[in-house]
């Protein structure tokens, strides 16, 4: 066991009908939220709901809803001036990631000058931030738990994430309810994302014991109970259980990171606004097979907590196995796209490797085994 | 999955030789530190070390070191005076429970106006703290990872916690370098309260999903790796898996609370002075046969977790299993004193059973069955 140091400030409030208590929380950080909701929060009746709270405890608020898939910095400078020019104490952030993302992003901002690519690159470090109270509505990045927000640079295309103490939400509500709505796509993109943090965090070089039991917890309940709310959007106690996946596996990559899928597919969401989670499953099964023989005693472990019976098994055998089970797992949700059909093709390759060489050394460094550009290009060969 | 909340906001530093990290930690809160200090900690010279590393990093000092096994509330205020009076602005807990517990009430009461009895007791809440940071000395109570601090008053010999948020520290120190030289009963003794404060978190009608999983986790840990320092007081590898079980457990206490063995110990430790793990050991084996009909999913998993192998039992003869395996855990570090051994006799049953029923209460309706005055009476009984 390498030394290692932990901590996570996040009030988390978890459970069905959390959100009621949205006014109170919002209430012990400020008197005017800045409400950062994505698009689904409005048919949903979800920003209806928040706002009925929020006028409930006298809080005030103003409405930013102006962002995409992979949230561009340029409308975070935007949303930051608007927090400013609206005299915003708090910010609250209503949806996936992107809306959480955009969340700290803006709530980062608001306090410290100058572009969010000097805080990113580590030029700057900031001094504060705007309090924050995330309430996912997917289940998901998990970005409610940590202190991690990714921006994509519409100059650069770089995708890059700001990981920055400061952007720690001080409360997290997790709410099962909000997820009885989700359309199946939305089920099976972020939960598998949930399964890809918890195994890349756990197998990370920058694992540690604690970190790893949170990565195990999550990679238990989400294989578990994702094919259960996938099957049945209203099954409440499934969602408990994968709305609590999702936090274990943000915890997770705030202490251990992610690792190779994430660091080649961010380039991906950059250049040709891939969908976070397809671009990664679309890596998944090559990454595993290239991955798991530097690390066979952990991608057993994989297997075992996934459901595999690897008693009597080599370590080889059911480190392999991890391998398979994953496969079926994302198979069952129905999240097995190539790189072609989500816009991939060869000719983006360079661009591709040189900004993953680049931009996500850190990341890729995280892999127990780390490849160099030609088996990088080899692997998205593999996935077209 | 009942809903919960979660939140522990203490920054955690595990390994050894993270002791060296101290004077820039203090530096984060303060100027002056209040070193609270056990006897134990000038003889192994581990204040000495302390003490370097202060004057290293230009923070001063001024040393309180007066209390014993079941810390007095009497010398928590006069610590807290003798803070004021040498305008300590941060608290440094150095020792074993008993220390790190006594810092957290002169860190408490040198910010809070009058008895801390009134705010045991809940008459008052408390509006701050000094910050702390907590260096324990034995695996142990995790008095590092929570906010409760138990004291005794010698008025009305009640033993009891603080429970407060204001009282988590700011930082935790966990050196499994520090542990090299403990005699075996701190080894045994200490060591013994991880699993109790494991077991007993992962029964309480109060665990959830969270707290369950720190509390399996630490099991798991303290029960492989507290024979191996038993046996090998230099084993640095083992010390640190059970010095994060120590922590762990006392996250997982800090959710879900401890039950039954605790609410019986107490009243023996403020009346009788009784060594806190001693006293609870002495009655672990009857509140187990009393407790485990009522939770036998609970403590099957306990079985398991700590090696027994249940599969092809029937639930019953898993559960019940758990019993023999942590009376043997308990017989292997020489932990199987008997009441009469730690001086309590028939004559006290009146007092403790009363003190039990009044101080406890709420420990009490933590276990999954909860005795009355009569089953209180039989289980003390049974443990002379």
């Amino acid at each position: 066991m390498a030394s290692f140091d932990f901590s996570n400030p996040v009030k988390f409030y978890f459970g069905a009908g959390k959100l009621k208590l949205l006014g109170g929380i919002a209430g012990q950080y400020g008197h005017k939220a800045l409400l950062v909701a994505s698009d689904s929060a409005k048919p949903t009746g979800q920003l209806a709901l928040v706002q009925q709270y929020l006028d409930a405890a006298g809080i005030s608020y103003a409405v930013y809803d102006k962002f995409m898939q992979n949230p561009l910095s340029t409308l975070v400078h935007e949303g930051a001036q608007f927090a400013r020019t609206e005299n915003c104490d708090v910010v609250i952030g209503l949806g996936g990631g992107s809306a959480m993302d955009m969340a700290k992003g803006i709530a980062f901002c608001a306090v410290n000058e100058g572009s969010i690519w000097d805080y990113v690159f580590g030029r700057k470090t900031g001094t504060g931030a705007l309090p924050m109270i995330l309430i996912p509505t997917t289940a998901g990045t998990g970005s409610e738990s940590n202190r991690t927000a990714v921006f994509t640079n519409p100059d650069t295309n770089d995708k890059k994430g700001l990981v920055n103490p400061l952007i720690y939400p001080k409360a997290a509500i997790i709410d099962p309810e909000l997820m009885l709505t989700l359309p199946k796509r939305v089920i099976a993109g972020p939960g598998a994302d949930v399964l890809f943090h918890a195994l890349e965090s756990y197998i990370s070089k920058n694992a540690n014991p604690f970190s790893e039991m949170l990565s195990l917890k999550a990679i238990e309940l989400i294989s578990r109970y994702l094919p259960r709310v996938y099957a049945d959007v209203t099954d409440i106690d499934a969602w408990e259980q994968v709305t609590l996946a999702s936090s274990l596996a943000g915890m997770a990559i705030d202490c251990a990171g992610t690792s190779l899928p994430h660091a080649l597919q961010h380039p991906m969401g950059g250049l040709l606004n891939v969908v976070h989670a397809e671009g990664i499953a679309a890596m998944y099964v090559p990454f595993m097979e290239y991955t798991w023989p530097a690390a066979p005693e952990k991608f057993a472990v994989i297997a075992k907590t996934m459901g595999v019976d690897t008693q009597g098994m080599s370590l080889e055998t059911a480190a392999a196995s991890s391998v398979a089970v994953v496969r079926d797992f994302l198979a069952g949700v129905n999240m097995m796209p190539t790189l072609t059909e989500l816009g991939v093709k060869e000719e983006h390759f360079d661009w591709l490797i040189n900004n993953v060489l680049t931009t996500m050394k850190v990341v890729l460094a995280n892999n127990p085994r780390v490849p160099d550009a030609d088996t990088i290009r080899e692997i998205y060969q593999r996935c077209l």
